[in-house]
């Protein structure tokens, strides 16, 4: 694996996919007859809520951590983490597994409460720190104490192993004509874009973020690193980091563009996704639906006739219960989705 | 097939699998480890919730259907039906399919909306009725009329259609101690406790029901046919009817017990199953986790060290938005499940 300055390649994933291949899930990849006819494009869902701890964030854990064991022959003996959720309880399961007692998360206090929880249960030692730069502050701390440092986006192998969702699911679907993925430190979208270099048809790859948590959007258009003061409060949970990783950046400035979703749409499409393919999805899942859905209004003007093959990254499936009040609380199943 | 006065056996199962087997779903066997830890038991989660239309109903409603095709070389030319929802989309899905377009489906007025709005998307011609009762007056004029009457659980062909999904499971998991599944009219339950019979070591098997809509409980502990005047408000609205049919009752007499289960309990099981697996099911799914549960607790006051291996038959995943709005109203998950 190259160093963060250097430009990582469509090889980089597939070594990370045989890295990882044993420690996790090949998640299904869903379909749904009656949301293709409405909109007219067939929609491949890539179902990482039925990842191990619920999201793609353990791809990117465990090729940081087998890294590591690949290098120097055995595991890491004290770990260090920040999260807002799906990272921490990646990383606390992957501690348990390889047996690394020695493991510290950091997450602020409003976090997901059920996320901090979750992650409890795997047995992590979770400190609490009043907002999301301080986690960041003590984990460096711990850095210098001697840790390993595994950072939730902004390494080259974390990105990489968080690519090999969209591999596999490239592997079963043929001849895809755009992708979708949420973007919270940039991750997901960074590893799906190298994921995505070795095809034939090259797909367009398009980041979806909430609108108040639109820092990518503004980074990407202005060229400029956008960072916020403290993490947006969207009901997108997954995507409340300040900024893009560095690591990240320069994959997300060769995207194809970047969504910007109304918490209201983000909430429409988690209902949708729930009732279509019976499963239980994170709001920051639904954001690549709704992406792609503002994608084929706009190409449905041009080309009425084209139907179009796409591929939605649906990133987790870990949701506390207040979110789902909050996602349920009114009814959006009675306006149909169609374009 | 034999007639509704006979025994019905294993065999009759096996032959109803073949026949449906190319228009129904082969649904997974789920499980999760910290359930599994937390409870010390085994349990395998049939998912009927991906089935075709979103329930078990499919597989009854096909079987109907395929036998009178099977019997007469033609598919019937006029079919109604009465359902509380699941089964009045299998039948409008099957009638789209087999292109059966004079079909009549009664619903009561305070059926899920959900699932009358679902039903109409199918194309079927939907009936709104006052009560549960005039649903069954108005379908028998039909009969009468020469309408093919599928019934959702008072026939043969249905239990035995409905009793395929345990036996897919049976052929998944070996040595199985105990079977759940909901019940309302009986089908399911019927079902299930034929494809049992043909085990060396023969499970236990239980119905579930909702404690608000005991009729079958009553029924089982006074051996004589109970029936609700009113289809009772529970929030399990796939086991609103008033009491079990008559082909199923033999079955329902033979089982080890029914559990009945309270409102809250099938909340907390609701909201459980969907954060462990993540998946979307709906209310009654969760009575046959629930009842399940409560024969772990009893179970385990016996002998504390026997972990047994359970099936529990997940029916569908059929949910408007208000019901799920209801399911999410507190929150159920700081309090962990454990024995």
């Amino acid at each position: 694996m190259k160093s963060n300055n250097s430009i990582l390649s469509f090889d980089d994933i597939c070594k990370s996919e045989k890295r990882i291949r044993n420690h996790v899930i090949k998640t299904p990849i869903l379909t749904n007859e009656f949301l293709n006819e409405k909109l007219g494009a067939r929609v491949y869902f890539k179902a990482e809520n039925f990842q191990k701890t619920g999201s793609f964030k353990m791809r990117g854990a465990a090729n940081k951590i087998l890294s590591y064991q690949e290098k120097y022959k055995k595991f890491p003996e004290k770990i260090v983490a920040v999260s807002s959720g799906n990272h921490a309880q990646a990383v606390a399961n992957l501690a348990k597994i390889f047996g690394i007692q020695d493991n510290i998360i950091y997450m602020e206090k409003k976090a997901s409460q059920y996320k901090i929880q979750a992650t409890k249960n795997h047995g992590a030692n979770v400190f609490l720190t009043e907002n999301r730069k301080d986690t960041e502050i003590f984990a460096k701390k711990k850095v210098e104490e001697g840790y390993f440092f595994v950072h939730s986006s902004n390494d080259d192998e974390i990105l990489c192993g968080q690519g090999t969702a969209c591999l596999e699911a490239l592997e079963e679907i043929e001849e895809i004509d755009a992708v979708f993925a949420p973007c919270g430190g940039g991750g997901l979208i960074a590893g799906t874009y190298l994921s995505c270099q070795n095809l034939k048809n090259k797909p367009k790859i398009f980041a979806v973020e909430p609108l108040i948590a639109n820092d990518a959007a503004i980074t990407f258009k202005t060229k400029t690193l956008y960072s916020f003061e403290e993490s947006p409060n969207t009901i997108a949970d997954g995507t409340r980091t300040l900024n893009v990783s560095d690591a990240t950046l320069p994959y997300i400035m060769k995207l194809d563009g970047i969504y910007e979703i109304t918490e209201n749409d983000i909430i429409y499409w988690t209902q949708w996704i729930t009732s279509l393919l019976k499963i239980s999805i994170e709001p920051t899942s639904a954001l690549a639906m709704a992406g792609c859905y503002q994608f084929l209004k706009e190409l449905k003007k041009q080309n009425k006739n084209y139907n179009p093959r796409i591929l939605v990254i649906l990133s987790g499936g870990n949701m506390s219960a207040a979110t789902a009040s909050t996602v349920w609380q009114n009814d959006h199943l009675i306006n149909l989705p169609q374009i």
